[in-house]
């Protein structure tokens, strides 16, 4: 159920890349910019530049992790700055392999996804609960202005309600503080130090393939391309017209809850990888906002899933009263609900995006 | 929470209103049709065929509830056919009651509003029950084609489901039978007989006031533009901008669920009122497909809102097991999302219709 790929992800203003003149090796989807590779400009300079600041980025958040020590707030920054960097380099390694020294880009992909998993982990489980209680809170306490008009059927609520939230504070806490502890571990092992040597040593070098020379309009582009098609394959796959249904209903068909999420999740990752590519493309200035709107809605709908699911294991705790059962089953249903209107949302920012595409 | 006025109410064809001549008396909302009324006509003489033919299927239903003895779907369609026309005359009684002999309407519609919502309440037990078991259903079996993958949260709550489901369908199901005993006795009572005479003689004799000898054209508007105006009055009150958001989880706010449902199922009072003075004006057949299609999304959020609270209710049920609990809860805010996408559906066919008018 914990899901590692975690996070609610704030898109960085990277470096845009280097070279200002077009031809448009732009994909079928939009990227708001003509591409910027010029001719006499290699695969290397191109990927360079952006794995060099987005490692610069990881080594500013190891710093803000170091001084932040008893900061909490801080300490949250410093491990979504190295979440976020960690991402987008295994994801730029992961797209422009063909182009990188296998050798060296595999093993380190490998530790960053472990590194960005073990970090988001703490991360998911405290906006999970955030999430639950917002809407144990909307869902008990109504936005009507007569609480003399409330019903049995709230009242009783209100009681499961209130202790629904507290086995889901106790629960979800715990597994936080679990996740903060290995996440703690995990930044003081040998293991992450060879990873933060590693990224170090990326911010000043790139160890490219034999390819990593030739021209960038030759090279980048298929990698970039292959992701994108991946994507719309991905996208193809799932149950658009459904979802551009309101109501439909049917992310609530509950037993079947996980295995009609997949392709949703699948689809997340692809447009996060895509993303990432269009960034060493065209530079983070230039992202699609309403791609950036899909992604999110595709986050949204990962969040609700993984809440519903907290809500569905919380019920399965031995003990429980009737009226906490009661509530954490129709939290159960909300979340879902809000899986369908994620759906939804993607399916619209998804149309437009292709829509906009001449 | 049992609601009386509970029908699923198919269209009656009836008897369009006499005199092919406009000129056109219709109101804001569409007809379809212009108003047959012509300025030759008394409102005696469009109230009274209508009336008549009412009492006619009235009749009709009264004989065929005899005739049906052990049969029970015969028994049904009469009772929808008594129910229907019972409407029907109660409705026009109200609306066109300036025109009409008041000390002998106002009675005959309390009476015949006694009738209605005694034969409803068990069409209302079936069709909740029904309801409630095609959603569970639903909700535990889904409708992807893998069982294989589905979740420990599906397993859990199939267990529930099935004990949610027994329950139900022996609350609903006592309720049922209830509510069969009392509309069998109300059809055998010396009360239903003194209402079936005074329908019996409404067939051939409608008792007019001193108003009802005047020209059509000059009094039967007033009472149905009067209706038309409350029924636009309450629209105007109903949050429809909301309901236009799909998935705005509004209806979700459970606390406050009853308070909030109260000016929609006002609404669709009006709305009711309103179709039975378009059919006396302009017949049954002029009947206006969006309007039917905005209280049919009524019906549906009053019956998704009686399911809500049956599902409610019978998590109050003392000593169930906290799986069944948790079942009830899922269904509770399941029924509750249909209420918000029957708002929606509302909000839909409402400015079809209105967009409709020139």
């Amino acid at each position: 159920m914990h899901n590692p790929d975690i996070t609610s992800e704030i898109p960085q203003a990277g470096t845009p890349a280097p070279g200002p003149v077009p031809p448009d090796l732009s994909a079928d989807l939009p990227t708001g910019l003509p591409s910027p590779l010029s001719t006499d400009v290699s695969a290397g300079e191109v990927l360079a530049p952006y794995l060099h600041a987005r490692a610069a980025d990881f080594l500013r958040g190891l710093r803000l992790h170091t001084e932040s020590g008893a900061d909490t707030k801080g300490a949250a920054e410093a491990a979504r700055i190295l979440r976020a960097a960690a991402r987008r380099i295994s994801g730029t390694l992961h797209t422009f392999r063909p182009l990188l020294d296998a050798a060296w880009a595999d093993p380190l992909r490998t530790e960053l996804a472990w590194l960005s998993g073990t970090l988001a982990l703490e991360h998911a489980c405290t906006s999970r609960l955030v999430r639950l209680m917002d809407a144990l809170s909307r869902l008990s306490s109504g936005t009507g202005p007569v609480p003399a008009a409330r019903g049995a059927q709230g009242a009783g609520l209100t009681v499961g309600a209130a202790r629904a939230g507290a086995l889901l504070d106790r629960q979800l806490t715990l597994a936080r503080t679990r996740a903060h502890s290995a996440a703690l571990q995990a930044l003081g092992s040998s293991r992450f130090h060879a990873v933060a040597d590693a990224v170090a040593l990326l911010a000043s070098e790139v160890p490219l393939g034999p390819a990593g020379s030739a021209r960038a309009v030759d090279t980048l582009d298929a990698p970039a391309q292959d992701v994108e098609h991946r994507l719309l394959d991905a996208v193809a796959a799932l149950p658009l017209t459904r979802a551009a249904h309101p109501y439909n209903a049917e992310a609530l068909a509950l037993a079947t809850g996980e295995a009609q999420d997949t392709p949703w999740h699948h689809t997340r990752r692809l447009l996060r990888l895509h993303r990432y590519a269009a960034e060493v493309l065209h530079g983070a200035a230039a992202a699609d906002p309403v791609l950036y709107e899909a992604a999110r809605a595709l986050d949204r709908h990962r969040d609700a899933a993984e809440a519903a699911a907290a809500a569905a294991t919380a019920a399965r705790t031995p003990r429980i009263a009737p009226a906490t059962a009661y509530a954490l089953g129709v939290l159960h249903a909300d979340q879902r609900h809000d899986v369908e209107a994620a759906r939804f949302a993607f399916q619209r920012a998804w149309s437009q995006a292709t829509a906009a595409v001449p």
